[in-house]
């Protein structure tokens, strides 16, 4: 897939590279066999065929991807990974740099909206900093595996190397590697002050599509400033040239941290079998990333919702994703995710837990 | 409102009337000053304004609705309905007769997709049967008010009496009113083969809209029996001359003793300042009855989805509920109420849990 140049090569051959092939080998095609019984199991339930419409859809996928006698989302976990961004020097978002690092005070007190919404379906929260600027004391929540203190301004140079890009995608996947016995779903955020810029960099390299499509007012910028980030956006493609057919060279020229991760997290639970939920804008330039190295990788991934940012709907079009519902939401941090997991959840109870028409006595048709 | 024949006027004076008068006459106008400060304190969370979407709107409307410094949903409960439609002789729908009455024991007994959802979110749920066909043995979770043994057939006559149309009102009054200490929020569902007729035709008469935008499958007939459904409600509408300034009238002769319990239910929860979710077509063809009865009872109303059925954008736009997701679901019982309820809860929780900037230190804009 890649034409990269010779010194991206030698990275193919490096430790690093290594890992991320050996897991996207490890992705296998659903099958579809186990498919058609789930559809015969879910037809025999007391209800109209077909009349949960989607909820149906999801429950045959959860069992296609745990292909276990009984399907169980007991353990849940939302991972959260957060980067700082060098771009966020020019203005790009409405609010400072140093936000990235308080929220990240505010994860692990239990303040944020995805505390809130992760205590809500009883899911675990895993909160990686993979380089904010500054440092976190450290909290048995919180793992911290700096690549660097921020990205550069990609609007002046890469985010960071092809090697550390690597690096990004690395950890995501031992993240999941780590505790993927004692997890059945994984729900993946994010925070990083000026991420929605990286992610429309990113979305307009790998989809095509037009800049100004791709570009919103992330937490609630003006028409000026959104005029000048889709200026910058436009600096930092003409300024790094990356590769559309190289991935992992996008992510290095445009960033970020956080998304590498994130990117390396969908890898790693496709590879190991797991559910992942795709939250937002960012987490989907995450998943387009993983999409284009591994395109296998798409049929373990759930869509959540449709955020407001406009490029999200792009991208979860170009994957492929099926939002579950559309509450105007622009927070990020995994927000939808942990929502869609709720209605994921309760598809799989509808599967294990309802009565079949025989069962019950129902006529049929 | 009601320019109804001198035999009705009599019976406005009859007990039953004055009770749904009385209920009507307790349902209130949300302060919006209230509202203003729920937003203040939405607005100081730590996350951009607005950038929850419709759970801001939901959490504020929570706030007017309980009146109270801490809003809680602990107690929630789902209350479904079920009633007999002699229409059903006329082969509008896929499925028997009995399988109202089978469907009510899958529920008593726990099987159905309703008490997987109930369990879900915590809920408890009341069965009534207003007069189903048959009947069911008397069980702790069932509460046994028939009106009838199934309404007549509105092809050919009125579903039930005025008089009736009244009985079921007041009952789904005094359902919430029993309870209604122990209820932060209600959820609404339904059970009655062949009641998306009688819905499609109230929704004809109470909005004007084309019976031909407002008729589906159903439970899932083909495109023979559609067109059966179609002129059946024709012949109903035809035959019994409902008064569209009466919603009672169009109740008691387009059917069904569920529906107009539920009805009841949306009157009694907003004279009693509970949130009450609304779920598909059936439901919402109550909560038009109960929108022109009392306009003020929308404010205490809660969208949850937009079902397969074509009717149920129509009424759900007239009466102007926010829907919260679109999954395709088509099975009534409650189940989308069900699901909406879960969201609900978290937007509540997010009001009440999460930081707010000051708390969390974190910049402002």
């Amino acid at each position: 897939m890649c034409k990269a140049p010779k010194n991206k090569h030698l990275g193919q051959k490096s430790k690093k590279m290594q890992k991320i092939n050996e897991t996207i080998k490890n992705i296998t095609k659903l099958d579809l066999k186990i498919g058609k019984k789930a559809e015969q199991r879910l037809d025999s339930l007391t209800k109209p065929v077909g009349s949960l419409g989607k909820l149906e859809k999801i429950a045959k996928k959860i069992v296609m991807i745990q292909n276990k006698s009984k399907i169980s989302l007991k353990n849940k976990k939302i991972i959260i990974a957060a980067g700082d961004h060098g771009i966020a020097e020019d203005g790009v978002s409405a609010y400072p740099q140093e936000v990235t690092k308080q929220m990240m005070l505010n994860f692990l007190n239990g303040g944020a909206a995805i505390n809130v919404f992760a205590r809500h379906i009883d899911a675990k929260i895993t909160i990686v900093d993979a380089g904010i600027k500054g440092e976190l004391s450290p909290n048995e929540n919180l793992i911290i595996n700096k690549i660097g203190q921020g990205t550069k301004n990609i609007s002046k140079e890469a985010a960071m190397s092809y090697d550390d890009a690597k690096e990004s995608i690395k950890l995501g996947i031992k993240l999941v590697e780590e505790d993927r016995k004692e997890t059945n779903i994984i729900g993946i955020g994010e925070m990083g002050i000026a991420n929605t810029t990286s992610s429309s960099a990113i979305s307009f390299v790998l989809t095509g599509e037009k800049i100004e499509n791709l570009t919103g007012k992330g937490t609630g910028i003006d028409d000026a400033k959104l005029q000048n980030k889709i200026n910058k956006i436009e600096e930092a493609v003409a300024v790094n040239k990356p590769d559309k057919n190289d991935p992992i060279d996008v992510l290095a020229k445009l960033g970020g941290f956080e998304i590498g991760v994130l990117t390396g997290v969908i890898l790693g639970a496709a590879a190991n079998r797991i559910p992942v939920v795709i939250d937002g804008f960012i987490t989907s330039a995450s998943a387009l990333i993983a999409s284009r190295l591994a395109p296998l990788s798409k049929e373990y991934m759930f869509g959540s919702h449709i955020s407001t940012e406009p490029g999200h709907r792009v991208v979860i079009e170009d994957i492929g994703l099926m939002p579950l519902f559309n509450l105007n939401m622009r927070l990020g941090e995994g927000s939808g995710s942990a929502l869609a997991i709720s209605i994921i959840d309760a598809a799989v109870k509808m599967y294990n837990e309802m009565a079949t028409f025989k069962e019950a006595g129902v006529s049929e048709k």
